[in-house]
């Protein structure tokens, strides 16, 4: 990620001289477009593009981009759009229950400086695995849910995320559903991973169904979260091959790799602002 | 195909001395193995066996194998088997309606030699197909079903396959129910290919239901006919990546090769006789 | 493939403006944009782009296209395009020698509708394959070639193709070396399938080389021939495992599907005007 | 992996007999079979075998088992073969240079309880990784080579590992060839991983060729250590998609998930005992 690039995400209704606009607007105050993606759904008439420029000799200053941009652009053609600076390291907190898997390797991207993001905290309901803290000097945060007190943790939970100034939060393998009105403070900043490729074995124990169905591929699915289970905005899939020698534990096994790369997969697509979420589906530009 | 081979196909509880009292029984008897597998269901302790072997040399008269096996072997370990002499080219009816893309594969590997098959006719409940049956001049016959008729003419269908001596039935894109009277004359002799990767989106136009869930992946899956609709026991299957670009039109274009070799590989695993159903599910020897 | 539209497909140094004029030339006439893909190489600083429009009721008359975007448009930016008006159905020769799995996967796509060209003629260099040709009826030539008759072989193939108005040659496991000559005939014109994941296993007997170095994967290359032995543009590939299980002749088998998928995925590519090639590279738009 | 079990792993011509003498072996000795896998080259009439049974009730001491098997078995039908007791935590040693990603996998599965083996020391020819050992507190040792020190460095390596009796070498993107007399110290017991699909682009900046070259695919490839560079014998192997949009930074960046996810998999396999060697290519049971 270059440091000094600007990115805007706009969706709006298809219109002639969309994309001949937004690039005026770049070139006319002498930004040099590194990476334009459009996509217009024929089907519905729905336009969406994401534009990177180089900010180093733009003429208009950063904190006015987004003005003026409404103003001469977005409010001509009724768009929806988001500005990213790119300067901006977001800060993602991890949630996570029992397996390491996933969180071990977000972690090791960010250490290894593959990724360009900053963990303030772990949130888990259990103590299992502070060690993974530990070994990275995180802070890990531990707010048992029961169904008495989960309103109250979750509220507890909100604040620290406020507090550590939280841009996106990982499911991580979290074994807790969340409330809508967690979801609710999080729009579509809320990723999770789901062990099966939905929409088939939504809920609890998947690889158990997927054995018992006697399929011939199990699947990952990482998704935007929404107010109905495992139904939120897919954003990255993959599968594996299994065969009759996989007993279910080796289906958890094998699907351990899998969930790592799907999810993260998605997040780094999140995190270089790379999709829009459209009628419970997701735009992902490449 | 070795035109001068026998293949074994075991299914039993698991017991000490399977694997010896097969294969002793073969090499005694001066059988040379070609192949062997063998799967332990060590959870619920089932024992499936594949075994080929050259019966050039073999002392026991081809007639007379599975009589000498059923008294020295499978009775004594209360087996279940299936005994097929390979010289026999298998009579495959295949089943379609309106789409070609899968006829057309399984012919093109009959006549280029890659698959050693016989397909004595093709039925359909249309006429639309009939310029393929005529290209490879093959007897193409037209049973119209409706509500009224579909007993009736699923009867005359069952005698046009008894006439013809039909081994396996292929319902290749064929856009009608087989009632359960049907299957019953052709238990696990029915492979049907599904559009989608089941069990996500069974029944009719899964491509729509993917578009609409928003799925990363489509899918297609080949498996045995029974009377629980695209809930039968899964032989293959196969997926394929797509992305916000795709249309449903898109996604059913895509799906055409997919469909094609997923069930082109499940036919081929049937007629080389490396598949045994258990519980719903299929074991698929390599 | 709707017929009343025309694509566009740039190549040129990158430069401020490019997208913004080519657009404008398209909105200013009239023509509703339908699909825009581009692509800089920003290490090169070359420019690609592709774009797809509905002619229906564009302004400037279908003949006088490439006039006016050469006069306004091209020369001001020194690009290098070609016009496509899709209405034209393409012209494909299909080359064979003794494997038909891959002109029988093309021929089928087209009598079901899948592809919208047309095949005047296959020409092998033996008499094996006659019996395709004649199922669907479409004109076979035999031009056996021998060291001494090849350039006066290649010569009247040459004026067959011409005579048959052919846009594009496959070479669907076409077993000779096709020279120089007759490449300059038809630039970025022909493509081949090679039988491994080049740039591993050029030349003859990939399969062979393949099982003796031990590879775990095998592929299939689609690419634009030139005059340098499988090393032109590479269109598309693909791989499928293998295991020690593998003999060779297991691994020529698994080859087939391999081979014909990733040839037809390369014609298709091809066909739309989704290709250009650079530095002996290629665009392949989506 | 359960603890009290044995695996042998058989290599010898192909001969009557071989599975039923083994398998009697075990079963007269009351060992219940838990895995049995065998592979004839029915091309070159070798023989195969990957054998593993419970030891609870076996009537032959664990320590005895080699003596007797050799006697009674190996000796009459001349095989190879190796006696895994499987309750030996295996020792790995890590050799790293600048790319953290591999190790942080391989750590990671230790760490999470995946993969029950034991890293006594992480070597590296550089300081950079040092943070990663100290993360998880397990001892690092920097030996930098140069043209000069490069065997006496080598045999100060090989003094550590043996001091740990190290069982297995990673090569875990570690940017330094091994001497043939350092390999002949660990005959198959070293593995490396090499970012391309062999044999193509091996040597150095495969993702620079791969690039140049223009491939679809790029690929990994993990292989035993021999004497010829980069030719060993291949483990595993994966490929992910490349097209044009791609540049080389960002076929490195594809590629670190690739690399790690093939490394590991091919560790997996060794360390289970799955994997033998003959003729510079490996069986890989399954």
């Amino acid at each position: 990620m270059k440091t000094n690039t600007a990115t805007l995400l706009i969706h709006c209704k298809d219109q002639k001289g969309l994309v001949v606009s937004v690039t005026e607007f770049i070139l006319n105050n002498n930004g040099n477009i590194l990476y334009l993606d459009q996509h217009v759904d024929n089907h519905e008439a729905e336009f969406f593009m994401r534009v990177e420029w180089d900010l180093s000799e733009f003429h208009i200053p950063t904190e006015k981009i987004s003005d003026y941009f409404e103003t001469l652009i977005a409010s001509k053609f009724t768009m929806r759009y988001q500005l990213h600076v790119n300067s901006a390291v977001p800060n993602v907190a991890i949630f996570v229950s029992h397996l390491p898997h996933c969180i071990y390797d977000i972690i090791s991207r960010v250490r290894s400086g593959e990724w360009n993001i900053h963990i303030p905290l772990i949130v888990s309901n259990h103590e299992k695995l502070r060690h993974v803290a530990e070994e990275f000097n995180i802070p890990y945060y531990v707010l048992p849910i029961t169904a008495e007190n989960k309103a109250e943790q979750e509220q507890k939970t909100i604040e620290l995320l406020r507090e550590h100034h939280v841009d996106l939060v990982i499911l991580a393998r979290y074994m807790q559903v969340i409330s809508p009105e967690f979801i609710a403070e999080f729009p579509n900043k809320i990723i999770n991973i789901h062990h099966s490729f939905l929409p088939a074995f939504p809920g609890a124990k998947p690889y158990h169904s997927a054995y018992a169905r006697g399929v011939k591929l199990i699947g990952a699915t990482s998704h935007y979260v929404t107010a109905d289970l495992d139904a939120g905005p897919i954003i990255a899939q993959g599968v594996s091959e299994v065969s009759h020698k996989d007993s279910v534990e080796n289906m958890i096994r094998k699907g351990l790799d899998l969930e790592k790369i799907v999810l993260s997969k998605a997040i780094w697509s999140h995190v270089q602002h790379k999709t829009l979420v459209y009628n419970n589906r997701t735009i992902v530009f490449e």
